[in-house]
């Protein structure tokens, strides 16, 4: 058993559109217990992402073999989509939350700091959406990650919408014909204005769903679905040629589609790309031990 | 005054996802008066769309001189975006509406009754959506009309989104400057990352409010803003061309883009347009007498 009683506790969490991961961890940065909960993106919705931070905190102390109470001992680092926005960063720290202490900052701080170990470093993100970060010497700079459906380009939702658009204009033969017909139909179980019905609110999720089919159907020499993808990877490609530009020591990509989009991007691009040391949740909990440092270094 | 009993009196309702209009005409198809009133779009909204009817036929009613009593005696047509959707028809038909008697169709069927002043015929309304219909001896087609943000290229709300996806990707210098960047910024006071917020839960009537900016750049010999334009023409030209090979006596283009959008439209499209003899409202009284007739002639 440990002695959490001398020994400092750190959680990591990294909070997304579609599901928080948390990580306990000791001083020395060992991972004890990880823990999964449901959507925690600050923008959508403030009182879902605390409950998912707290759920998800609670199982990592599970997986820990840690009675609940730890969350009392709790450093806590937390990287949060949204929280870019002041307002949005000002309503999450007014939070009354269960944990010793909490430093809250982006999503894409956290990724960077986990993918490269050190706070230095450019990272791209695409999954549900898409976004590029740089900091270098604690300067940043953000690219993208404007959201579904005005931006995100490369992503998966970003695709799933040029999927669907493509079959609707496809069953107007107004377009092209494309295997995706078949592959989305099948899976929305609906066709034409069936189709644009089922998906008139869809969400981002809703359609990031439907990218796996357009790289399949890409990779099967379908040309509307590899017109779709060239023009993501491309934006991806562009995207990380603008992040190199600030010379970042390390350049990584996460996400979903990071891997099936790896083949497509410029190869230029591709052999400049570094494998992320850790996950972001990780970074998250290195975030929370600068922090804590830098919060008991005296002022001179 | 009007002998209001023993002249039928119709009334003629179009109503769409902003507006809704009406107006009351005599047995000779003479409008006596016109009124309108907020959002009917059935698909988004029963309750407001039925209570846009009502208003709007008040307000008709105000407009022609006639008591609000005579609500009761009007054989009214209504032609309804969504209703093509069976399920949306069916719950307006059980609709205990305060009429003589009600005929409910799309606001496609109408629109062609009043732009040719007969059943057969073709239009293409791009104005917040866009959508193609062709009807020939009663034979219909529908074309696109899938909705924000998946279909409806070439309207309104389509131009809006693709005006501000380049002025977001003009932001990050990932895509080419242009005009709409201070157009589109001045018009929302909003840029960059704000911008972005600021449209994220934007309608596609919010989005359609910029498409006049898209046009005042593309006439002033924008790239970007050219090259939308040009697209979204080229997608209604080929669906009027689609329209055409159905050999429809007529062809009209309705909807707050027609005139705008007529010199971007290939010339070959252009030169078959006719003038839209009357205003969708009044084709919704032709049909209305027609469909009373129907309805009168003995089943043989």
């Amino acid at each position: 058993m440990l002695d959490t009683a001398v020994q400092p506790l750190y959680l990591g969490v990294d909070g997304g559109g579609t599901k928080c991961r948390a990580c306990v961890a000791n001083a020395q940065g060992h991972i004890l217990g990880i823990g999964n909960a449901g959507a925690a993106n600050a923008m959508q919705g403030l009182e879902q992402t605390q409950s998912s931070i707290v759920l998800s905190a609670k199982r990592a102390l599970e997986a820990a073999g840690l009675p609940e109470h730890t969350l009392g001992q709790l450093v806590v680092g937390v990287g949060l989509a949204g929280v870019n926005l002041p307002g949005v960063y000002g309503a999450m720290m007014e939070w009354v939350h269960p944990f010793a202490s909490l430093y809250l900052t982006t999503d894409l701080h956290i990724a960077g700091f986990g993918a490269h170990g050190q706070e230095s470093g450019a990272v791209i993100i695409t999954g549900t959406g898409s976004c590029g970060y740089v900091n270098v010497d604690g300067e940043e700079v953000m690219l993208g990650g404007h959201g579904f459906p005005l931006g995100d380009k490369g992503s998966g939702a970003w695709m799933g919408l040029e999927a669907v658009k493509a079959v609707l204009l496809a069953c107007d033969r107004l377009g092209p014909e494309t295997q995706l017909t078949e592959a989305v139909e099948d899976r929305l179980q609906a066709r034409g204005v069936a189709l644009a019905e089922c998906l008139s609110r869809g969400s981002s999720r809703d359609y990031a769903q439907l990218a796996p089919l357009v790289f399949a159907a890409a990779n099967s020499a379908d040309a509307v679905a590899g017109k779709i993808v060239r023009e993501g990877a491309d934006y991806i490609s562009a995207l990380a040629i603008k992040l190199l530009e600030c010379n970042p020591p390390r350049l990584s990509i996460l996400g979903g589609l990071a891997q099936p989009l790896r083949q497509w991007l410029k190869p230029s691009v591709v052999e400049q790309l570094a494998e992320p040391l850790a996950a972001p949740e990780v970074g998250a909990v290195f975030f929370a031990q600068q922090q804590q440092l830098a919060a008991r270094k005296p002022v001179v």
